[in-house]
């Protein structure tokens, strides 16, 4: 059994790294043979852009993931006609653009931040009057990390914003002073649906620093279920899904969805007994599913971005695990993480205090 | 970092494994182009026994270890002028022959079972007359999986198990009528030890089938520590460290001792916080050592020989891990593990009696 992967970041390696104990292999595509990957996933040379190098891929495989939701949707529906692709290009095309994806949590119920499409400095002037200060004006597609957005404070800094993006189509999204972010990550085969527990994320730049699981009543958790089934059940969904809200007087506010593994999951690995990896390919394979249970009631994932410390340094610490994604350091480039789990609330607190400071992570601002 | 793998079975798939989240790769040497090897390790084309390949094997990697003691010796200590080995020859030239492996069992006041080298015919008599009957003659190297063991019940069996082996240099043990069996996996880098907890191991035809933590008293767990400690310091030991004894009387005797990750501690991957294979890596590398403690009170590891059952058959049991080692099917073969874990003592031994029938062992053999 061979799974071909869109892809070949992070995503792609810990996937890997999660089928080898099921005897399941691996497949990513580059069109550059000096590419040395993610250092784990093998790789066919080729360019997706290339038919027959697509097709001598697809033939490679036995069905197809991605690991990223940035794929020219074109890509990925010319996949389809070669090879089974899970979660299928319906999901992945609501999700890769923000305007489809805030249009269908409205169609499914599901509470949504205000938001309207921009093509023209009228329009955002328009929507801006509707939406009020502070507003985040985005790109619809091809955005992550925080890129492709602009926050306008006050009506002096549109041109500015309008200008910067203009050369994609835009979506105005109102601004949310919201309590909270959590995500929860869902899994399903073609019969049976698992939640693993709701994460608190903590970002600053746009970008995820840390996560930690919630102890949220199950009120939240029930809310985000209800939620993500109404996308499951749609989609006749398979694989992993990612939902990422805002908590704002204990209600949720659907934020974005991702149709694959997730960074706010990566504490699976070692919190829970089955890795968000492990049962994103038990789904798409319609193996059962491994049980999302947390192993501990306390754990958190820490990202690395731009730097790595030294692995001797963390490791020190106990119930501490390490991730080093191979990748050449550069600014803002996510190149590993560690997770920590705990049954002690006060061993957790203290370690994580310690463990924010060491990322460089600034509560203020 | 690289690390050089002597062999390339299931025990160097599962270290590979376990060092790619720390971006640790690995390298196991192979004379067949053809050879598949375990499918995840990467190989380079040479042959051990070709000085050229050795070096050039060892010039590619930061340092050597092993995944077996049935290594002829010479190999290794070759090798060690080129590279550092851990954990060292000199230990593995006491584990990998079982006349000095008990002979260092004495002098470090382990206690032992009663045992003689036997060289002749005569000396087999004279060994016999002290052991009784049943006893057990078996080459002092390459045994595994109880080939090369022969047992003889009675006077009239001498002159056949005598006949069966004779081409090896041999030693005669004396039958140990045990209550069970346990072993101890410990872990050494250059400053600390740890200690994972005893498990039970059920044998049948010399193989392991099957092995559980065991809720055994401190004081069991205290004598294997205190044994363990005694090697380890005498060898001043890098990496991971198994030791079975037979428990008769609430008393420890060693039984045999392996200088590596071991069957009996593949729970780990799952059942501890680390497992046996990250900690070897964290050892010989001279990391900080990972957490023993087992992270479920009740776990247990089964394994698949000679045919592996489906997939799905098995994963849709909750708390069920499956390792397929992509081997081909052989009677007697190793092919893969599960690997079950449960906070829940009647949910564990109703699984364990299901898997124990579905593994196809019988308790009278």
């Amino acid at each position: 059994m061979k799974i071909g992967i869109l892809g070949s970041g992070q995503l792609a390696r810990m996937i890997t790294i999660a089928a080898q104990p099921l005897n399941i292999a691996t497949l990513s595509i580059s069109s550059d043979p000096q590419d040395r990957g993610n250092g784990v996933t093998p790789h066919f040379i080729g360019s997706f852009h290339n038919e027959a190098d697509r097709e001598a891929f697809c033939t490679q495989v036995d069905l197809l993931t991605y690991e990223t939701e940035n794929i020219p949707l074109e890509i990925v529906e010319a996949c389809r006609h070669n090879k089974l692709i899970k979660p299928s290009s319906d999901i992945l095309r609501i999700a890769q653009d923000r305007l489809f994806e805030k249009e269908e949590f409205q169609n499914l119920a599901i509470p949504t931040t205000e938001f309207y499409p921009v093509s023209s400095l009228e329009e955002f002037a328009q929507a801006l009057i509707k939406t009020g200060y502070p507003a985040i004006l985005k790109t619809r597609r091809f955005g992550y990390d925080g890129k492709g957005q602009f926050i306008v404070r006050q009506p002096s800094e549109m041109a500015q914003a309008f200008e910067s993006l203009k050369n994609s189509e835009l979506i105005l999204e109102a601004f949310v002073a919201f309590d909270k972010e959590v995500s929860l990550i869902a899994v399903r085969n073609s019969t049976e649906t698992r939640f693993y527990r709701l994460v608190e994320n903590i970002h600053q730049s746009g970008i995820l620093r840390y996560s930690k699981i919630t102890s949220d009543k199950a009120d939240l958790q029930n809310q985000a279920e209800r939620y993500a089934e109404h996308i499951l059940k749609k989609y006749d969904y398979q694989g992993v899904l990612t939902i990422e809200f805002f908590v704002k007087e204990n209600q949720l506010i659907a934020n974005e969805m991702a149709p694959r593994v997730h960074n706010s999951g990566h504490w699976t690995f070692e919190g829970s007994y089955t890795s968000q990896f492990e049962n994103h390919i038990r789904a798409i394979l319609d193996l059962p599913l491994g049980s999302c249970e947390a192993s501990h009631p306390y754990v958190a994932m820490f990202n690395f971005i731009g730097t790595l410390p030294e692995k001797a340094q963390l490791l020190k610490l106990e119930n501490v695990s390490f991730h080093d994604y191979a990748k050449i350091p550069k600014t803002d480039r996510k190149l590993g993480h560690i997770t920590l789990v705990e049954n002690d609330k006060k061993q957790f607190e203290m370690k994580c205090l310690f463990l924010e400071k060491f990322i460089g992570f600034n509560k203020i601002y």
